[in-house]
């Protein structure tokens, strides 16, 4: 029996853990406070986080211009360690080399953490856009947000300082690298497969998560908590729906849950590299990917995620992919299926679109048992149920506007 | 993208062809009427064209008694390269090393090949059944056949003149390694999963075989032509249950079926792993293995046939385990699970015993949907049908004695 030794983290012996505690922490936070001030987007805070927590192992801190430029056109950094998207921070104003500054959440105001910054540059945004997203479209909300990042880049090692409201907000779900390992190791899992997810789980979901656990010791069902486009829906009611699923049509032993910090950046088959670089850090052996991952509107095919995995040189990533195919319901199959097993008709399968799904769950239509279990469906009704009319129309024309009806 | 290059045979670059045509068969065939005769069983004829067809690969003819120690004791024959379970050839008289002898087939009197005998041994059949299949009880079919095998073993390199009546009798199923193998480049499959079948497909099966599919290129369903005990659907029979199953639920670019012409050792762990090695040299890079693989009656623990996998020395077996518990319908799931993704108890699970089953399908009994599918059923009955009384009876309390009711 081969022991059950897990993955090793992306490109390391072991997890780089940015993350002070104790008195250590407290000194820094002390000598924070009178640094000169860096506010940080929750994108940005979010990336700080997994720095802390060693998510992305094997960075020590935001990328300098040789390391950005590779990663954009060759997703490999200066010292040949594979990585697919940038991991930047953005300010206003110039800041000089040597320069130890306090990195402050914009969106909480409290210090997340310090960096003594190496490198203040200028990036060329359409071409980071153009390389990450295949589209420079203002309209893509990935390229909404690097375009909006600040004129200059800095870089430098950091120290993090605080794990920002998760830890407590998203308690039993959020979890660091370090954590998950232990568990997996005290579960004598050595093959693991990582689910990502950013929206509650239908039956689709639940088939990918199924196969994944038949061929594998264990999955884990790791949910974005950081921010999403608006009219997605939010991350505590998905966690609910999610824990429910679990409890009642999971076999315990085989699935874990947890929850990582990051916002989304659409950036499909790029950020599917990404989703498998950082849950090998988090112990996984096999990232499931299925139709149109981290995927947003028309930009990316529904394979894309998946080819992108075909092309990288032999060892760049630990690890794999689990690709699954377009998977519904089939009448005929009388069960769950992808295009790979049924052979059946369009008319014989169960497709339901986003926007349909959220007009009947907010106006009380029917949800076939095929698509969705009872005990979600419910949780989907009660919040659709109490947000205000505004919300909802909100809500149903961004699922338009972005192509939403499409996906899963 | 990595090239389309299929997994190598076992222990060899290329496959170990021992079988002749034109001409050289022709002359062979000539000097073979001249040279003392030997009888084989329908194993060891099986065996033999296995060895002719390349299916057996890398070996060179039947094993003389160091390649037979090994096999039974480490699983290794002298040269270092992995083997499961030993392929001999035994005769009542001792016969001189030097000696050419013509191999008949004891069923059809064919003559099936000639060997150079290079060593003529006496085994310990008691050892060999306590190593092979765990026990020496003689009620043991496996065993009941090593015991019965002659008392000298005859070791050789073997020239193989004749498939008999594999390739017209099961015309369209029955395959050489060189066939399916050009059949997996032709269809650009790089990882092949391959499911063993001696009986026909029921849902059970066939929820293996699409997740197999749902992680594979494709899927190669290989079914046993060759000997089966008593009781057992004859293979004809299963050939059309699995077509028409085939026919109706599967993708057709995603399955392809196939016959070899073994008899069934019924040794469980070891025979899953002779099974993975002859899938390997059809082009195979995975092997299902479920439930009490290979295994009959009470004599293997339900999972000792994968855990033997797990004991492997690294590199012994190229083509890997593709492990999945113990299948069935759910109620509450409302589809097919197994043990690993379903939490819900027995009262909400659908088993049929292969007795109930057959008592059901002789005596216009019903079979849930849930267990099998229609077309497949309607097969069976009329197989059920057609049989006499007497052999239903014969089928039905054999299906007992061997513990056969416990089987998938």
């Amino acid at each position: 029996m081969a022991t059950s030794k897990l993955i090793p983290p992306h490109g390391s012996d072991e997890l780089k853990i940015l993350l002070l505690d104790g008195k250590e922490r407290e000194d820094e936070l002390k000598r924070a406070e009178s640094l000169p001030k860096v506010t940080m987007t929750t994108r940005e805070t979010g990336d700080l986080i997994m720095l802390g927590i060693g998510g992305f192992t094997p960075l020590e801190g935001f990328m300098g211009k040789d390391d950005w430029k590779g990663v954009c056109e060759e997703m490999k950094m200066a010292n040949g360690i594979f990585w697919p998207i940038p991991v930047t921070l953005s300010h206003d104003e110039k800041i000089d080399p040597g320069t130890d500054i306090a990195l402050i959440s914009g969106e909480t105001n409290e210090i997340m953490g310090t960096m003594k910054v190496t490198e203040c540059y200028q990036i060329d945004k359409e071409f980071e856009c153009k390389h990450v997203f295949t589209t420079a479209d203002p309209e893509h909300p990935g390229v909404k947000m690097v375009m909006s990042q600040k004129d200059y880049n800095l870089a430098g090692p950091v120290k993090v300082l605080s794990e920002s409201y998760f830890p407590e907000r998203f308690k039993g779900i959020y979890q660091r690298p370090a954590e998950s390992r232990k568990a997996f190791e005290e579960k004598g899992w050595k093959t693991i497969a990582a689910l990502q997810l950013r929206n509650p789980m239908h039956r689709s979901h639940e088939y990918l998560a199924k196969i994944a656990i038949e061929v594998s010791d264990g999955l884990y069902i790791h949910q974005l908590v950081g921010g999403l486009k608006p009219g997605d829906i939010p991350a505590d009611v998905r966690v609910k729906c999610i824990n429910t699923l679990v409890e009642n049509y999971f076999v315990k032993d085989r699935v874990m849950t947890g929850g990582y910090p990051l916002d989304m950046r659409y950036a499909g088959p790029r950020e599917g590299l990404l989703h498998a670089v950082f849950r090998q850090n988090f112990g996984c052996t096999h990232m499931i990917i299925g139709r149109d991952h981290a995927g947003v509107g028309d930009y990316y095919g529904p394979f894309d995620a998946q080819n992108i995995f075909h092309e990288l040189p032999e060892g760049a990533l630990l690890c794999k992919m689990l690709p699954i195919d377009w998977t519904f319901y089939c009448y005929k199959c009388e069960g769950m299926a992808s295009m790979k097993t049924c052979p059946h008709g369009k008319e014989d399968r169960l497709f339901l679109s986003g926007t349909a799904l959220r007009k009947a769950l907010s106006e009380g239509g029917d949800v076939p048992n095929e698509f969705s279990r009872k005990e979600v469906l419910a949780i989907l009704r009660e919040y659709y149920g109490g947000l205000q009319d505004d919300q909802r129309v909100e809500v149903k024309m961004h699922g338009h506007a972005t192509g939403d009806a499409k996906k899963k």
